[in-house]
Protein backbone atom coordinates (compact mmCIF):
# COMPACT_ATOMS: atom_id res chain seq x y z
CA UNK A 1 0.00 0.00 0.00
CA UNK A 2 2.61 2.21 0.95
CA UNK A 3 4.79 1.64 -1.98
CA UNK A 4 1.27 2.91 -4.47
CA UNK A 5 1.03 5.80 -2.43
CA UNK A 6 4.57 6.42 -3.29
CA UNK A 7 4.38 5.87 -7.16
CA UNK A 8 0.89 7.89 -7.15
CA UNK A 9 2.75 10.70 -5.13
CA UNK A 10 5.58 10.37 -7.89
CA UNK A 11 2.60 10.30 -10.65
CA UNK A 12 0.71 13.64 -9.79
CA UNK A 13 4.00 15.49 -8.84
CA UNK A 14 5.28 15.06 -12.87
CA UNK A 15 1.86 15.77 -13.81
CA UNK A 16 1.32 18.99 -11.62
CA UNK A 17 5.00 19.85 -12.97
CA UNK A 18 4.25 19.17 -16.38
CA UNK A 19 0.83 21.29 -15.80
CA UNK A 20 2.52 24.25 -15.24
CA UNK A 21 4.34 24.06 -18.16
CA UNK A 22 1.78 23.18 -20.81
CA UNK A 23 -1.52 22.46 -19.36
CA UNK A 24 -3.43 20.07 -17.16
CA UNK A 25 -4.89 19.12 -20.11
CA UNK A 26 -2.04 17.91 -22.18
CA UNK A 27 -1.16 15.85 -18.91
CA UNK A 28 -2.75 12.68 -20.44
CA UNK A 29 -2.20 9.36 -19.29
CA UNK A 30 0.25 8.30 -21.89
CA UNK A 31 1.86 11.17 -22.22
CA UNK A 32 2.59 10.99 -17.84
CA UNK A 33 3.67 7.23 -18.93
CA UNK A 34 6.04 8.89 -20.88
CA UNK A 35 7.46 11.24 -18.48
CA UNK A 36 8.01 8.54 -15.73
CA UNK A 37 8.77 5.67 -17.45
CA UNK A 38 6.10 3.40 -16.18
CA UNK A 39 3.45 1.41 -18.54
CA UNK A 40 0.00 3.43 -19.35
CA UNK A 41 -1.53 0.44 -17.61
CA UNK A 42 0.81 1.14 -14.52
CA UNK A 43 -0.65 4.25 -14.45
CA UNK A 44 -4.25 3.50 -15.21
CA UNK A 45 -3.79 1.12 -11.98
CA UNK A 46 -3.77 4.60 -9.89
CA UNK A 47 -6.21 6.85 -12.18
CA UNK A 48 -8.77 5.11 -14.32
CA UNK A 49 -9.85 8.38 -16.35
CA UNK A 50 -7.77 11.88 -17.06
CA UNK A 51 -10.01 13.59 -15.02
CA UNK A 52 -9.38 11.62 -11.78
CA UNK A 53 -5.67 12.14 -12.59
CA UNK A 54 -6.37 15.76 -12.89
CA UNK A 55 -8.28 16.05 -9.58
CA UNK A 56 -5.90 13.94 -7.81
CA UNK A 57 -3.11 16.64 -8.84
CA UNK A 58 -5.15 19.33 -8.04
CA UNK A 59 -5.76 17.64 -4.48
CA UNK A 60 -1.79 17.20 -4.37
CA UNK A 61 -1.13 20.73 -5.00
CA UNK A 62 -3.83 21.34 -2.12
CA UNK A 63 -0.72 19.48 0.27
CA UNK A 64 2.17 21.83 -0.91
CA UNK A 65 -0.19 24.45 0.24
CA UNK A 66 -1.27 22.84 3.43
CA UNK A 67 2.57 22.51 4.53
CA UNK A 68 3.40 26.48 3.77
CA UNK A 69 0.54 27.14 5.63
CA UNK A 70 1.36 25.39 8.90
CA UNK A 71 4.58 27.58 8.79
CA UNK A 72 2.51 30.41 8.30
CA UNK A 73 -0.05 29.80 10.87
CA UNK A 74 3.26 29.80 13.78
CA UNK A 75 2.88 33.52 13.17
CA UNK A 76 0.33 35.28 15.84
CA UNK A 77 -3.14 35.64 13.52
CA UNK A 78 -3.75 38.83 12.20
CA UNK A 79 -1.33 41.65 10.20
CA UNK A 80 2.11 39.32 10.97
CA UNK A 81 -0.14 36.07 10.15
CA UNK A 82 -0.73 37.78 6.96
CA UNK A 83 2.86 39.05 6.64
CA UNK A 84 4.12 35.57 6.66
CA UNK A 85 1.54 34.41 3.85
CA UNK A 86 2.69 36.71 1.25
CA UNK A 87 6.11 36.24 2.16
CA UNK A 88 5.84 32.77 1.76
CA UNK A 89 3.41 33.53 -1.14
CA UNK A 90 5.69 35.54 -3.32
CA UNK A 91 8.67 33.13 -2.11
CA UNK A 92 7.22 30.22 -3.82
CA UNK A 93 6.32 31.95 -7.09
CA UNK A 94 10.03 33.69 -7.10
CA UNK A 95 11.10 29.66 -6.52
CA UNK A 96 10.81 26.71 -8.71
CA UNK A 97 8.48 24.73 -6.80
CA UNK A 98 6.94 24.17 -10.52
CA UNK A 99 8.61 24.47 -13.49
CA UNK A 100 6.42 26.67 -15.52
CA UNK A 101 5.02 28.62 -12.46
CA UNK A 102 2.28 28.30 -10.19
CA UNK A 103 0.36 25.39 -10.65
CA UNK A 104 -2.77 26.95 -9.51
CA UNK A 105 -3.17 30.05 -11.74
CA UNK A 106 -2.23 28.38 -14.76
CA UNK A 107 -4.74 25.72 -13.74
CA UNK A 108 -7.34 28.21 -12.81
CA UNK A 109 -7.02 30.28 -15.97
CA UNK A 110 -7.30 26.89 -18.14
CA UNK A 111 -10.42 25.42 -16.49
CA UNK A 112 -12.10 28.60 -15.94
CA UNK A 113 -14.03 28.26 -19.26
CA UNK A 114 -15.03 24.44 -18.23
CA UNK A 115 -17.58 24.08 -16.28
CA UNK A 116 -17.13 20.70 -14.29
CA UNK A 117 -15.12 18.81 -11.18
CA UNK A 118 -12.02 20.41 -12.41
CA UNK A 119 -12.93 23.62 -12.24
CA UNK A 120 -14.72 23.44 -9.30
CA UNK A 121 -11.28 21.71 -7.49
CA UNK A 122 -9.23 24.41 -8.35
CA UNK A 123 -11.28 27.43 -7.41
CA UNK A 124 -12.02 25.54 -4.27
CA UNK A 125 -8.33 25.31 -3.96
CA UNK A 126 -7.55 29.11 -4.58
CA UNK A 127 -10.32 30.51 -2.64
CA UNK A 128 -9.30 28.33 0.35
CA UNK A 129 -6.03 30.05 0.15
CA UNK A 130 -7.46 33.67 -0.28
CA UNK A 131 -9.93 33.03 2.37
CA UNK A 132 -7.77 32.47 4.71
CA UNK A 133 -6.03 35.55 3.98
CA UNK A 134 -9.19 37.30 4.21
CA UNK A 135 -9.89 35.96 7.84
CA UNK A 136 -6.22 37.22 8.90
CA UNK A 137 -7.33 40.29 7.49
CA UNK A 138 -10.11 40.76 9.44
CA UNK A 139 -8.36 39.55 12.85
CA UNK A 140 -5.91 42.35 11.85
CA UNK A 141 -8.51 45.08 11.26
CA UNK A 142 -10.65 43.88 14.21
CA UNK A 143 -7.08 44.77 16.49
CA UNK A 144 -6.54 47.97 15.29
CA UNK A 145 -3.75 46.61 13.21
CA UNK A 146 -5.17 47.90 10.10
CA UNK A 147 -6.90 51.17 9.01
CA UNK A 148 -10.39 50.36 10.63
CA UNK A 149 -11.78 51.06 7.06
CA UNK A 150 -10.14 48.63 5.56
CA UNK A 151 -12.13 46.23 3.67
CA UNK A 152 -10.58 42.49 3.93
CA UNK A 153 -12.15 41.13 0.94
CA UNK A 154 -11.31 44.61 -0.91
CA UNK A 155 -7.39 44.24 0.50
CA UNK A 156 -7.26 40.30 -0.37
CA UNK A 157 -8.44 41.25 -3.73
CA UNK A 158 -5.32 43.63 -3.97
CA UNK A 159 -3.09 41.25 -3.02
CA UNK A 160 -4.10 38.37 -5.49
CA UNK A 161 -3.77 40.91 -8.45
CA UNK A 162 -0.25 41.13 -7.07
CA UNK A 163 0.18 38.03 -6.86
CA UNK A 164 -0.79 37.46 -10.43
CA UNK A 165 1.12 39.87 -12.00
CA UNK A 166 4.38 38.52 -10.44
CA UNK A 167 3.26 35.05 -11.70
CA UNK A 168 3.02 36.66 -15.07
CA UNK A 169 5.68 39.15 -15.20
CA UNK A 170 8.26 36.05 -14.13
CA UNK A 171 6.83 33.58 -16.37
CA UNK A 172 5.97 35.19 -19.53
CA UNK A 173 8.47 38.19 -19.42
CA UNK A 174 11.22 36.49 -16.94
CA UNK A 175 11.10 39.45 -15.12
CA UNK A 176 12.47 37.45 -11.52
CA UNK A 177 12.42 40.59 -9.96
CA UNK A 178 8.58 40.44 -9.95
CA UNK A 179 7.78 38.64 -7.13
CA UNK A 180 10.38 40.74 -4.35
CA UNK A 181 8.42 43.76 -6.30
CA UNK A 182 4.66 42.63 -5.68
CA UNK A 183 5.71 41.83 -1.88
CA UNK A 184 6.52 45.05 -1.76
CA UNK A 185 3.43 46.64 -2.74
CA UNK A 186 1.80 44.14 -0.87
CA UNK A 187 3.45 45.37 2.41
CA UNK A 188 2.67 48.52 1.77
CA UNK A 189 -0.66 47.73 1.69
CA UNK A 190 -0.57 45.70 5.16
CA UNK A 191 2.64 46.74 6.82
CA UNK A 192 1.63 49.71 8.57
CA UNK A 193 0.02 49.43 11.59
CA UNK A 194 -2.26 52.43 12.76
CA UNK A 195 -1.34 54.28 16.16
CA UNK A 196 -4.13 52.15 17.91
CA UNK A 197 -2.42 49.43 17.26
CA UNK A 198 -2.21 46.97 19.84
CA UNK A 199 1.01 46.00 21.37
CA UNK B 1 -9.62 36.78 -52.25
CA UNK B 2 -11.59 39.08 -50.33
CA UNK B 3 -13.78 35.32 -50.13
CA UNK B 4 -10.04 33.60 -48.50
CA UNK B 5 -9.50 36.98 -46.30
CA UNK B 6 -13.17 36.68 -44.75
CA UNK B 7 -12.91 32.90 -44.14
CA UNK B 8 -9.64 33.17 -42.79
CA UNK B 9 -10.83 35.80 -40.32
CA UNK B 10 -14.04 33.16 -39.30
CA UNK B 11 -11.60 30.61 -38.92
CA UNK B 12 -9.23 32.63 -36.71
CA UNK B 13 -11.97 34.28 -34.86
CA UNK B 14 -13.60 31.07 -33.61
CA UNK B 15 -10.25 29.68 -32.96
CA UNK B 16 -9.92 32.85 -30.28
CA UNK B 17 -13.21 31.90 -29.04
CA UNK B 18 -12.30 28.30 -28.43
CA UNK B 19 -8.91 29.13 -27.38
CA UNK B 20 -10.70 31.51 -24.74
CA UNK B 21 -12.35 28.92 -23.17
CA UNK B 22 -10.49 25.73 -24.22
CA UNK B 23 -6.67 27.29 -24.44
CA UNK B 24 -4.71 27.32 -28.03
CA UNK B 25 -3.38 24.15 -27.66
CA UNK B 26 -6.51 22.66 -27.67
CA UNK B 27 -7.26 24.25 -30.95
CA UNK B 28 -6.42 21.84 -33.21
CA UNK B 29 -6.65 22.08 -37.38
CA UNK B 30 -9.30 19.13 -36.86
CA UNK B 31 -11.20 20.70 -34.00
CA UNK B 32 -11.48 24.09 -36.09
CA UNK B 33 -13.10 22.14 -38.85
CA UNK B 34 -15.70 20.66 -36.59
CA UNK B 35 -16.37 24.05 -35.08
CA UNK B 36 -16.79 25.73 -38.61
CA UNK B 37 -18.65 23.21 -40.49
CA UNK B 38 -15.04 23.08 -42.98
CA UNK B 39 -13.59 20.46 -44.16
CA UNK B 40 -10.21 19.48 -42.86
CA UNK B 41 -8.51 20.27 -46.46
CA UNK B 42 -10.40 23.13 -46.54
CA UNK B 43 -8.98 24.93 -43.27
CA UNK B 44 -5.45 23.26 -44.06
CA UNK B 45 -5.67 25.94 -46.78
CA UNK B 46 -5.44 28.41 -45.04
CA UNK B 47 -3.26 27.27 -42.25
CA UNK B 48 -0.46 24.72 -42.80
CA UNK B 49 0.40 24.15 -39.34
CA UNK B 50 -1.49 24.53 -36.31
CA UNK B 51 1.27 27.03 -35.14
CA UNK B 52 0.62 29.00 -37.59
CA UNK B 53 -3.01 28.86 -36.81
CA UNK B 54 -2.02 29.93 -33.33
CA UNK B 55 -0.07 32.92 -34.71
CA UNK B 56 -2.91 34.16 -36.90
CA UNK B 57 -4.98 34.42 -34.12
CA UNK B 58 -2.79 36.22 -31.93
CA UNK B 59 -2.23 38.59 -34.84
CA UNK B 60 -6.16 38.49 -35.19
CA UNK B 61 -6.87 39.59 -31.54
CA UNK B 62 -4.07 41.88 -32.17
CA UNK B 63 -6.33 43.74 -34.59
CA UNK B 64 -8.84 43.81 -32.32
CA UNK B 65 -6.90 45.88 -29.68
CA UNK B 66 -5.90 47.86 -32.26
CA UNK B 67 -9.29 49.10 -32.91
CA UNK B 68 -10.07 49.73 -29.06
CA UNK B 69 -6.94 51.67 -28.79
CA UNK B 70 -8.20 53.60 -31.99
CA UNK B 71 -11.18 55.11 -29.20
CA UNK B 72 -8.80 55.38 -26.54
CA UNK B 73 -6.35 57.44 -29.05
CA UNK B 74 -8.49 60.45 -29.52
CA UNK B 75 -8.72 61.64 -25.92
CA UNK B 76 -5.27 63.35 -25.26
CA UNK B 77 -2.41 62.13 -24.21
CA UNK B 78 -1.56 61.59 -20.19
CA UNK B 79 -4.01 61.06 -17.72
CA UNK B 80 -7.07 61.09 -19.92
CA UNK B 81 -5.70 58.64 -21.99
CA UNK B 82 -4.75 56.69 -19.35
CA UNK B 83 -8.56 56.75 -17.79
CA UNK B 84 -9.76 55.86 -21.00
CA UNK B 85 -7.47 52.86 -21.54
CA UNK B 86 -8.46 51.46 -18.62
CA UNK B 87 -12.34 51.93 -18.81
CA UNK B 88 -11.97 50.42 -22.16
CA UNK B 89 -9.90 47.16 -20.93
CA UNK B 90 -12.46 46.56 -18.17
CA UNK B 91 -15.61 47.07 -20.01
CA UNK B 92 -14.04 44.83 -22.43
CA UNK B 93 -13.34 41.86 -19.34
CA UNK B 94 -16.93 42.78 -18.16
CA UNK B 95 -18.31 42.32 -21.93
CA UNK B 96 -18.64 38.78 -23.60
CA UNK B 97 -15.73 39.68 -26.12
CA UNK B 98 -14.28 36.05 -25.99
CA UNK B 99 -16.54 33.41 -23.78
CA UNK B 100 -13.75 32.48 -21.74
CA UNK B 101 -12.42 36.09 -21.03
CA UNK B 102 -9.49 37.73 -22.25
CA UNK B 103 -7.65 35.79 -24.88
CA UNK B 104 -4.75 37.27 -24.19
CA UNK B 105 -4.11 36.33 -20.42
CA UNK B 106 -5.53 32.70 -21.13
CA UNK B 107 -2.89 32.42 -24.46
CA UNK B 108 -0.08 33.89 -21.82
CA UNK B 109 -0.92 31.95 -19.05
CA UNK B 110 -1.07 29.20 -21.23
CA UNK B 111 2.18 29.52 -23.14
CA UNK B 112 4.61 31.09 -21.08
CA UNK B 113 6.32 27.71 -20.04
CA UNK B 114 6.30 27.09 -24.16
CA UNK B 115 9.08 28.73 -25.68
CA UNK B 116 8.57 29.83 -29.45
CA UNK B 117 7.08 31.85 -31.85
CA UNK B 118 3.45 31.55 -30.05
CA UNK B 119 4.90 32.44 -26.80
CA UNK B 120 6.81 35.31 -28.09
CA UNK B 121 3.95 36.86 -29.91
CA UNK B 122 1.50 36.65 -27.19
CA UNK B 123 4.62 38.34 -24.93
CA UNK B 124 4.95 40.71 -27.64
CA UNK B 125 1.15 41.90 -28.04
CA UNK B 126 0.81 41.95 -24.34
CA UNK B 127 3.88 44.11 -23.99
CA UNK B 128 2.22 46.27 -26.75
CA UNK B 129 -0.76 46.93 -24.75
CA UNK B 130 1.39 47.30 -21.32
CA UNK B 131 3.92 50.30 -23.53
CA UNK B 132 1.48 52.21 -24.54
CA UNK B 133 -0.29 52.95 -20.80
CA UNK B 134 3.55 53.41 -19.61
CA UNK B 135 3.67 55.89 -22.68
CA UNK B 136 0.62 57.90 -21.24
CA UNK B 137 1.66 57.42 -17.07
CA UNK B 138 5.07 59.22 -17.92
CA UNK B 139 3.28 62.32 -20.18
CA UNK B 140 0.88 62.25 -17.23
CA UNK B 141 3.87 62.61 -14.90
CA UNK B 142 5.51 64.70 -16.59
CA UNK B 143 2.62 67.16 -17.34
CA UNK B 144 2.40 66.77 -13.10
CA UNK B 145 -1.30 65.51 -14.02
CA UNK B 146 -0.07 62.23 -11.73
CA UNK B 147 2.42 62.72 -8.43
CA UNK B 148 5.86 63.41 -9.70
CA UNK B 149 7.31 60.82 -7.72
CA UNK B 150 4.90 57.97 -9.45
CA UNK B 151 6.90 55.21 -11.58
CA UNK B 152 5.26 54.67 -14.34
CA UNK B 153 6.51 51.57 -15.08
CA UNK B 154 5.26 50.70 -11.48
CA UNK B 155 1.80 52.07 -11.95
CA UNK B 156 1.29 49.99 -15.44
CA UNK B 157 2.35 46.85 -13.25
CA UNK B 158 -0.16 47.61 -10.72
CA UNK B 159 -2.95 48.20 -13.20
CA UNK B 160 -1.90 44.57 -15.25
CA UNK B 161 -2.20 43.33 -11.80
CA UNK B 162 -6.52 44.70 -11.41
CA UNK B 163 -6.88 43.72 -14.64
CA UNK B 164 -5.53 40.50 -14.06
CA UNK B 165 -7.75 39.67 -10.99
CA UNK B 166 -10.66 41.34 -12.74
CA UNK B 167 -10.45 38.80 -15.54
CA UNK B 168 -9.48 35.74 -13.03
CA UNK B 169 -12.46 36.62 -10.46
CA UNK B 170 -15.46 36.76 -13.44
CA UNK B 171 -14.27 33.75 -15.03
CA UNK B 172 -13.56 31.68 -11.88
CA UNK B 173 -15.67 32.82 -9.14
CA UNK B 174 -18.38 34.52 -11.49
CA UNK B 175 -18.03 37.60 -9.87
CA UNK B 176 -19.10 39.92 -12.71
CA UNK B 177 -19.09 43.13 -10.76
CA UNK B 178 -14.98 42.45 -10.17
CA UNK B 179 -14.24 44.35 -13.67
CA UNK B 180 -16.50 47.96 -12.29
CA UNK B 181 -14.00 47.01 -8.70
CA UNK B 182 -10.65 47.05 -10.70
CA UNK B 183 -11.43 49.42 -12.33
CA UNK B 184 -12.57 52.08 -9.10
CA UNK B 185 -9.03 50.93 -7.95
CA UNK B 186 -7.34 51.67 -11.11
CA UNK B 187 -8.55 54.87 -10.90
CA UNK B 188 -8.05 55.50 -7.35
CA UNK B 189 -4.93 55.05 -8.75
CA UNK B 190 -4.30 57.22 -11.60
CA UNK B 191 -7.87 59.59 -11.16
CA UNK B 192 -6.58 62.03 -9.04
CA UNK B 193 -4.39 64.73 -10.12
CA UNK B 194 -2.18 66.90 -8.11
CA UNK B 195 -2.36 70.47 -6.93
CA UNK B 196 0.10 71.47 -9.69
CA UNK B 197 -1.94 69.98 -12.89
CA UNK B 198 -1.93 71.76 -15.55
CA UNK B 199 -5.23 73.69 -16.27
Amino acid sequence: VQEAQETRLRLVTSAADLASLEGLEGVSIGRLARETGMSKSGVVRHFETKEELQLQTVAATERFREAAWETVAQQPPGRRRLVAACTSWMTYLAGDVFPGGCFLTAAATEFDGRPGPVRAAVAAALATWLGALERDARIAVDAGELAPDTDPRALVYELNALALAANQARQLFDDDEAPARSLRLMLARIGHPTASARP
